[in-house]
């Protein structure tokens, strides 16, 4: 894909461009992600590299030495996080960037990987081109960001005793295994950063879903990571025999849950805007062919941007829930889970600078919100934060189908690239 | 509740009726129920009288006890049904009637035994008034009805050299369970009765659902039992992020499962009768809060004294799948189960003699289908078969909450007398 003609200012003809030419090395970002692939692999070639396991640990060992090789001062932190610094001319606030490499269970191979291995290749481009910048540069790869941003949820001082205490995808509890990747979970908050003491943080991922693909968009724009309700949904109807109660006597637990998900599905779409709203999950019981069903649980999720509309869109599913429970004799009840995330919105000034340093390359790009959960949204906590998304194919993620074109990848590094060289010259 | 006056005729003025005086002992009735309930009793008080376990062994051996003390000539088939044959006064075809008393687990006390336990009690009472009939009788105690009928499947000749392979809710196999409670697997051809070689079947059984007591009424008259089409649907989707996949860009198979759902009690409730539609068991993969499902399996079972209603109403809700299926971009499916049970009509001669008897003794009568399978379905196969239903409360069935009313009962066990003394008069 052409990047198009490179120029000193935006395609508005306004604001600054690094009005460089600097390049990222497309064809090594793709070798890496090939090579880190290898890690953590199943017999049918499947990735399992789950944080905290084996895969995980000579991945990491494997990507911290390519970072020492890039002269980076890497270290890892008490919560696990690897911090490879590298030193500015000025003493100013560093800018940091990265991802993560952990990766869910028979999940892809750009998920997280690209942004890490992106991060490095800004510095690789830079140490190629012998350029310091003014600004202090970090490169950080987050600990078990699928696990629940275990590591950036440390450095912002989320990460509670009893969040330590939760037994991981590996098996091991978040101490252990924090303490199995060199981490020091008794001296956890020694990670945490004090709001303001980055100048920024930047993140490329995969978008994760279909949008940019379909609309044939080259750059998203992140304007803010969704907020997110779980809730789970309980069913009380009367378990009865399927041949002989006829079906006006019956009180059917699964023949309202239905009705529900067919209602949660309109009220997510009765409003304008990008919520999207869930039923993943679904049991019932007795859960046989001849037992009308007496007993549903299903999982409700909903996220959106704003947390007031997660709200409203709960209030209006609730009201058409007691509606079907009255209607089919049910009894229908909703508990919040206390795994609630609160919206998590993206710089504004660092989202114009993304769209600038795109447009500069030639680039579509789309203001978009990111539906699924990262360490930007922690890092908001502590920093002015932004992110960049480029296409998924077909949307899939969290897949061993996962998939996004080289063209795409180099496009998203090379915006990084730009991005965190516009911001170091502010 | 009162039996109403005794005359020689019913309650139109027509038809035979015995013209005895002669009622079953209701209180012997109850007493022998509970004594029954005390085996295969889990340290709950709950009921575990599984075909082939120790409780339906020791069950079986105090219900031999008690027929053989009211002089019936009992053995064991090599099916494992319990016989207990008395003389008749001519050389005609036996009259047989009873039940079963095996259960299913954390079953009921009523279920099976009630009819059990009456025909033992027509016994006594014969006993009591020194009445022997002109035809022979015979009290058949059916092995494994619960397990998928066995032991009136192995009379009727159905039961095959696979089904004998099967494993039982016991564990062992049916083979290993027939030999268990003296019945001989080996040779279970022996079992098998010539089509035509009873004068009729006659079982007395708790209703199961909720009409009778609804309605009013004392006795149901069965007019048959009803055929069971059992199906796999399978609704194929595309399992994706429900984070980063938008609304409308998803193909969500639990909400298209919904939508069939619904279509399906809209289909059985379309036509007139009392066909029954359920759908009693659902998975959807990957089943996480946050994962839009991909994969959906349902169990679907129709039921109908009609096999052609049966297929009417299939067809039907195959089309609603087809057009649910287009709108919602998903795949469905249908797999029909090898366990489908065809329709068994009872005899009219028999219904309408069960009714006369019934109305003699002032009882409320209904004509009416059961959704239940019987033994009597296979008994079907080769007599006469007729079935009298009494009220169970609350229509709740194969639960400890089974329960039905003692006056009921010893209604249903007078019109199982009557109905005897009528035919075998004929």
């Amino acid at each position: 894909m052409s990047a198009g003609a490179l120029g000193a200012f935006d395609s508005n003809g306004k604001g600054f461009f690094a009005g460089n030419n600097l390049k990222v090395n497309g064809q090594r970002i793709e070798n890496r992600i090939n090579e880190l692939a290898r890690f953590g692999r199943d017999e049918n070639g499947h990735g399992y590299r789950v944080a905290y396991t084996k895969g995980d640990l000579e991945g990491r060992a494997w990507f911290m030495e390519l970072m020492k090789k890039a002269g980076l001062d890497v270290t890892i932190d008490a919560g696990g996080n690897i911090i490879g610094k590298r030193k500015g001319k000025k003493p100013l606030k560093p800018i940091a960037f990265g991802s993560h490499i952990d990766m869910v269970p028979d999940g892809g191979n750009y998920d997280g990987t690209l942004g890490s291995l992106s991060a490095l290749e800004v510095i690789e481009v830079l140490n190629e081109n012998k350029i310091v910048t003014d600004h202090p540069l970090e490169v950080i790869i987050f600990a078990n960001e699928e696990g629940g941003l275990i590591g950036s949820r440390a450095i912002a001082g989320q990460l509670t005793a009893e969040g330590l205490k939760q037994v991981s995808q590996s098996g091991l509890t978040m101490a252990e295994g924090i303490k199995a990747i060199g981490g020091d979970p008794d001296n956890i908050q020694s990670c945490i950063r004090k709001k303001g003491g980055l100048h920024a943080f930047l993140e490329l991922h995969i978008e994760q879903g279909g949008i940019l693909e379909a609309e044939n968009l080259h750059i998203g724009v992140v304007e803010g990571i969704v907020g997110i309700m779980d809730c789970e949904v309980t069913v009380e109807g009367v378990a009865n025999h399927a041949g002989t109660t006829p079906m006006k006597l019956r009180q059917d637990a699964l023949l309202a849950s239905s009705k529900l998900i067919i209602a949660v599905n309109e009220v997510i779409n009765s409003l304008p805007g990008n919520q999207v709203g869930t039923i993943g999950k679904i049991t019932a019981l007795p859960g046989a062919y001849n037992v009308v069903p007496g007993h549903v649980t299903m999982g409700l999720e909903i996220r959106d941007l704003s947390a007031d509309k997660i709200e409203q869109l709960f209030v209006e599913i609730q009201k058409r829930a007691a509606t079907i429970a009255n209607d089919s004799k049910t009894k229908i009840s909703f508990k919040r889970e206390a795994s609630e995330v609160k919206p998590a919105l993206t710089d504004k000034q660092l989202q114009q600078k993304i769209d600038a340093s795109a447009k500069a390359l030639g680039l579509k790009t789309k203001f978009m919100q990111s539906g699924a959960g990262h360490d930007s949204q922690q890092m908001a906590l502590i920093a002015p934060v932004a992110m960049i998304f480029v296409p998924s194919v077909g949307g899939i993620s969290h897949s061993p189908k996962e998939f996004t074109k080289a063209a795409d990848m180099t496009n998203g590094a090379n915006v990084l690239l730009q991005t965190i060289l516009t911001i170091d010259k502010e």
